[in-house]
């Protein structure tokens, strides 16, 4: 008897004919007396939905009560799921964040989770139950609904298999697994069989579709995360703790695991600042009081005392980190700025990069023949990431497959 | 200072618009340093969409799982109406059933309010806060969501009403108050100033489209109810205990105070029963377990030690009522049943019909004359109704309606 959990993304729930599916693998996954943990996402886009009506109602809804309302989608799923167990004969239980002992910090929008109560959960276990968990929520010590962000079903996921001892969690999506590259821009990009949880790490966070916190989660509290499809029979990518031997397997194979790439990015530039200390926060603080996320940071040498900062934001923050940037750029001693809002990021990744010089000579050599212009760089120790014209990310994502020959399993 | 208990039906709030208008009528009741406390129903018929998906899944929807899916309903119009108020600069906070100390007990789909903790209702309006609070739900004390029975978002309001001492519960709906019958059958039909809480428990157990439940909570806890539009300034009507002095102001103006009608009515009837003792027992226990409410129940008298067995049920449950009878046709003696399903009920209500004779008579009478026949019939002290053909219903209750005098204000 193993204990193992499960996520199910929106797209695996978006009509009733997917929710029975989604059943009928969960009720597979209990046979031979394996108890299981399902987390489930809300039905499709149900959740914009729900951001529809809340727009049409105000520009900025509160957060406390954006919550409760976002919170609803999951508990439709997680009810529904479990009338299609019962109806295939199974002991299946539903059960909130709140219920299911999920205890968050009051961040609405973005909770953190303090605490995670199993006895619910273990108790619903021990009577024979399927436990049906709504995703992306928890409850504050006052009971108040929260959400831990977009996406963080995923967290859900591996929070429970962490805190239940699970044998493994299992996250399944509309994909067939963590790609070398994204497959729309890289058409020979293949589904990798597994990945070291620190190379995902960077890919996720730097493009590929899964929940950083969630990963980061799964590696500290060790917890084996495959991703699969919910709609086929793939045997997914298995993302975990990479040892010695695997390691020096990955060295041989490839020391770049995966291209990862992401669209939504623009760029600011405040031109001609004084270089003088305090400058740099004087500009970030605000905007962190803004809840703008500043990614890239770039500051130039300085020239006669002066000199010119960039950061990148998401698109959809651009607007809004102009407006306090413009504010504050007098301050700066420079009254002017620069925007560029049709970039993206392109990251080459692995662990095998680790003090190995020359990957990044490589990369910005392969882009470079390729016509791209860089502009802007940043890196980790196993991720070296730049900036290009979202024009041209296909064409660099491609060549960069090629150069570091990722094609090949 | 008064604390006031609002309640808005579904169909007040169906889309942003109306949300909105909710919001203002809100936020105008808090004016003066008025607390106010509304109580919300799922948007339009939302409940009846997650009826269908539900339905889509399985023919016996869990009840505990239904509930849980049917209670976002609620908590989403809860949030949408707080961030409506909180755009209109007021400070409101929403609260789920269980949120609000709605404890019940876990008769999942029909659930009983067992105790009410208004300590954090209290705790939010002492913060300033107008509180909003998900109608039609509680929570069991394992902490399990339960709904209230369909249309129980105004017991939800009386009972919150009652635990918070309010000064009134206002019931906004999309008509204007109560009628002395159904406008739609008796055009003649007026809206009532007021109305005793006795008759109007028998108007709403009879036909008018209110929750009878909460009405008699209204009558035991003694919290006056107005029943209004959302739509309009219209001034509703007052269902209060009535005083000895209203009493006689009723007796003069009207001892018939509305007619109440309603259409889904089914009858069966079992055939040459054995008269012995236990039959209506050996009968209706097994349609209680069924879960099949009756409704009016006739007996003849017996006939050469056979009698008739008559009853009503809703006509969706005519069909699985024929069923159960079925079955114990054959232990009753009987193997004859019949069924007529087109039927309906009218009623003439009245308290100033006690202890005076006569009126029963003049129903039936006025039936007679209008050529129409009576299937069934059955009274209580304040109360004559009977069963008629659903075709000829608007024609007996405008003629009930004309000779008891009711159509002058």
């Amino acid at each position: 008897m193993s204990l193992i959990v499960q996520k199910y993304g929106g797209s695996s729930l978006a009509n009733s004919d997917l929710i029975r599916n989604v059943a009928k693998r969960i009720s597979n996954a209990s046979e031979g007396d394996n108890q299981v943990v399902a987390t489930v996402s809300a039905m499709g886009d149900s959740t914009d939905n729900l951001m529809d009506i809340a727009a049409q109602i105000t520009n900025s809804p509160n957060p406390r009560e954006l919550d409760v309302l976002l919170s609803t989608g999951e508990l439709q799923s997680c009810a529904l799921v479990c009338m299609a167990l019962q109806e295939l004969g199974k002991n299946a239980v539903s059960l909130s964040g709140g219920q299911a002992g999920i205890i968050t910090d009051s961040r609405f929008g973005n909770a953190k989770i303090s605490n995670l109560a199993t006895n619910r959960i273990e108790m619903e276990l021990n009577k024979g139950n399927i436990v049906v968990v709504a995703g992306f929520q928890g409850i504050t010590d006052e009971l108040d609904i929260t959400t831990l962000g977009r996406g963080a079903s995923d967290l859900t996921a591996v929070a429970l298999a962490a805190g239940l001892k699970a044998e493994r969690c299992e996250i399944y999506t509309d994909v067939d697994g963590i790609f070398t590259a994204d497959p729309r821009l890289v058409p020979s990009a293949y589904k990798m069989d597994e990945i070291g949880i620190e190379e995902m790490l960077e890919m996720a966070n730097y493009g590929a579709k899964m929940n950083p916190r969630s990963i980061e989660l799964g590696m500290v509290f060790n917890v084996p995360i495959l991703v699969s499809s919910s709609m086929n029979e793939s045997s997914g990518t298995l993302i975990h703790e990479v040892n010695d031997m695997d390691m020096k397997v990955g060295e041989i194979r490839n020391r770049v695991r995966g291209i990862a790439t992401e669209k939504d990015v623009a760029k600011i530039i405040v031109y001609s600042v004084v270089d003088r200390p305090g400058i740099a926060s004087s500009l970030f603080e605000p905007l962190a009081q803004a809840d703008i996320s500043v990614d890239v940071i770039v500051q130039n040498s300085s020239v006669e005392g002066t000199t010119d900062l960039t950061f990148t934001v998401k698109q959809s923050q651009l607007n809004k980190a102009a407006l306090v940037v413009k504010k504050v750029a007098d301050d700066l001693g420079s009254g002017q700025i620069g925007i560029d809002e049709d970039l993206a990021k392109v990251s080459v990744v692995g662990t095998g990069m680790q003090d190995s010089p020359g990957y990044a000579a490589k990369m910005f050599k392969t882009l470079a023949s390729a016509g791209i212009n860089i502009e802007m760089i940043t890196t980790s120790e196993i991720r070296i990431t730049c900036i290009v014209k979202v024009s041209e990310l296909s064409k660099a994502a491609s060549a960069l497959h090629d150069a570091f020959e990722i094609d090949f399993n």
